[in-house]
């Protein structure tokens, strides 16, 4: 029997109510199958220990979880602590001090999942993004010069390693050859004259190895519109940092919101521990009230166990979360039900339990 | 009677095409007002021009548009000429050397336009972006170390002055007070943590001198999905060059599409020349057939009057688009009709005249 040791961080505002559902999903599975088992350990680390402490982890808080498979993420951020540090100082330093250089995103809409396309612009949505996670334009890096004087002038570094490119465009075109899926490359040559013309000459030189697979590059402005236009035509999606949040987000918002926008932060070597997280925030306004959509946790356990092999066990999942939304079964107010946190998750461990 | 003198710029593509009928409706507006007169000179730069000589303008173009009251800009880009070069050349050139400091870009779904999203979320698609246009993410600044080499890596600056940035805002919260609407700051702090932070301190510092404008701020990824969730909470948007980019495009698709979207390039104390275009590109697989839309270019045009001072004649003209679209009155192929460009452009001429 296989046995994971899943570190926890629930973190702020909804992120726990989210997570009790998320480990609740992974213990069923666990509970079903009986190969393998999860053993979970919670760290309560965010915004709420760095008013206490003036700090968002220990000291040695990434030495503490390195030995674990996996990290589950709930949601970081709350009123009082800045967003630069909350989530430069916790989220962005595990996915870059942890090599996450992978930024794995479906943006799939389920039958009966809300979509504010008309119809017939809803078919086939049901891509991958492949976003770069560990540089790019989040290098972090710049300079302020001459503050708060007329001259005053502050840069932004856009960092692009030959290593770090190539290693997310390689991954991109090997899913591609596995899924037998075309393969997108997003960037903006015309305009980014240094990261992104060498961005499309990595996405070249390495398609020669990859003769296969049908590709297309797309600038992300024109990506962005065709999102909304035409969907359909994106299947495995490869983009910088940046343009991948900006476009996942899009693509929440035309795959049933944020409360169905799952992410996998993955270290492919398997040298750290992965992250899995909703892509949501920490919703602080509707915090403590049992109402959270813990579906978008859930769908990123299903990254988890698709991560650690059991990729049935994945599809499972997300086929029930699709079962109760096409079914308006046990949803939270967000998706027009009225069930809380805790009855929507109870409901989809039901519908697991009864397929097996 | 004034007197201005435009500098014509029909690029490559259908922008010989859509220019033409831009140039026809300028003409038909005068010709009824009488007030004003446009006398167009034209100048054949772009692709063309550099397969043969080598630059996208010559040497002194600058110097040659320096002196007209506006320029009008076709289209630019053609297969066999990087981006990088016919855009630096080019349209980026004439904005950032003309110091054309603001791009503004109306995103107003009219009546009859078609539009992806349901009918629920189209009501009051109107808003105006005001796009920093000089400098930011566009600096075209710069590193490319170790070439081909594994430790390879490009360094990519976003410049953001105080100068540039305060006067981009600034100019924003001017068009939010005249207008009486409120004004949404686009930015992204949380991850890019010197130029992203200084845009959100600019954009509070300044907020003081405007006590009377309602404010709110969001981060970009956000912004995009509420492009599409709720579009009708933007009204008046200011945001740096990059999002500025994808935000539009975004707002294109939800307001008609490529065929209908047009952005000014203005500097702001008439020091230079400013220019008005389509936002689309030179569609140069439907280049010389005589079915490309020239309403995006004659949007561009109403924009033209605006900015002169003619505000009436600006909105006359965007009332007969509507008056076109919601009759579906001699459309081109894009927008569902079977009008040629130069039957469109006629037909919107024709409205103007009886109006009058
Ligand atoms: C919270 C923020 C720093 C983060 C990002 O920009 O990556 C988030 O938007 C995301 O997409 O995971
Ligand atoms: C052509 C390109 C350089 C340009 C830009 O990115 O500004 C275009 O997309 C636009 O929006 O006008």
């Amino acid at each position: 029997m296989n046995q994971y040791r899943i570190a926890v961080i629930p973190g702020d505002g909804i992120g726990p109510e989210v997570m009790t559902e998320n480990v609740r999903i992974l213990q069923t599975v666990a509970a079903i199958d009986r190969s393998f088992s999860f053993e979970f350990q919670t760290f309560s680390w965010g915004c709420q220990y760095y008013l206490q402490t003036g700090k968002m982890m220990p000291e040695d808080g990434m030495e503490q979880l390195r030995s674990f498979d996996a990290i589950l993420l709930g949601a970081v951020g709350y009123p009082g602590v800045p967003d630069h540090i909350s989530l430069r100082e916790l989220l962005l330093k595990i996915r870059h001090d942890f090599d996450e250089y992978i930024n794995l995103r479906p943006v799939r809409l389920l039958k009966g999942a809300p979509c504010p396309l008309k119809a017939e612009n809803t078919q086939n949505i049901d891509m991958i993004f492949v976003r770069e996670n560990s540089e790019g334009e989040y290098s972090g890096q710049g300079a302020w010069l001459y503050k708060n004087s007329p001259q005053e002038v502050v840069i932004q570094h856009g960092v692009f390693s030959r290593k770090g490119t190539e290693r997310v465009i390689r991954y991109a075109y090997e899913l591609a050859r596995k899924e037998r899926k075309t393969l997108t490359s997003i960037s903006k040559a015309n305009a980014l004259n240094y990261s992104m013309v060498f961005w499309d000459q990595i996405f070249e030189e390495l398609g020669k190895e990859y003769p296969d697979v049908k590709t297309s590059k797309l600038l992300v402005d024109a990506a962005a519109m065709f999102m909304v236009k035409d969907p359909k035509r994106f299947q495995i999606v490869v983009t910088s940092n940046l343009f991948g949040d900006i476009l996942t987000d899009l693509g929440a918002a035309i795959a049933g919101g944020m409360g169905l926008a799952a992410g996998a932060n993955i270290n492919p070597e398997h040298k750290y521990p992965s992250m899995f997280e909703p892509i949501h925030g920490s919703a602080p306004d509707i915090a403590g009230r049992g109402i959270a959509n813990p579906l978008a946790a859930i769908w990123s356990a299903s990254q988890l166990l698709d991560f650690l092999g059991y990729e049935e066990w994945g599809a499972r999942i997300v086929d029930a979360i699709e079962k109760m939304l096409a079914e308006k079964h046990a949803l939270t107010p967000d998706l027009g039900g009225s069930a809380s946190t805790s009855e929507c998750g109870k409901a989809l461990a039901g519908i697991l339990k009864q397929l097996s």
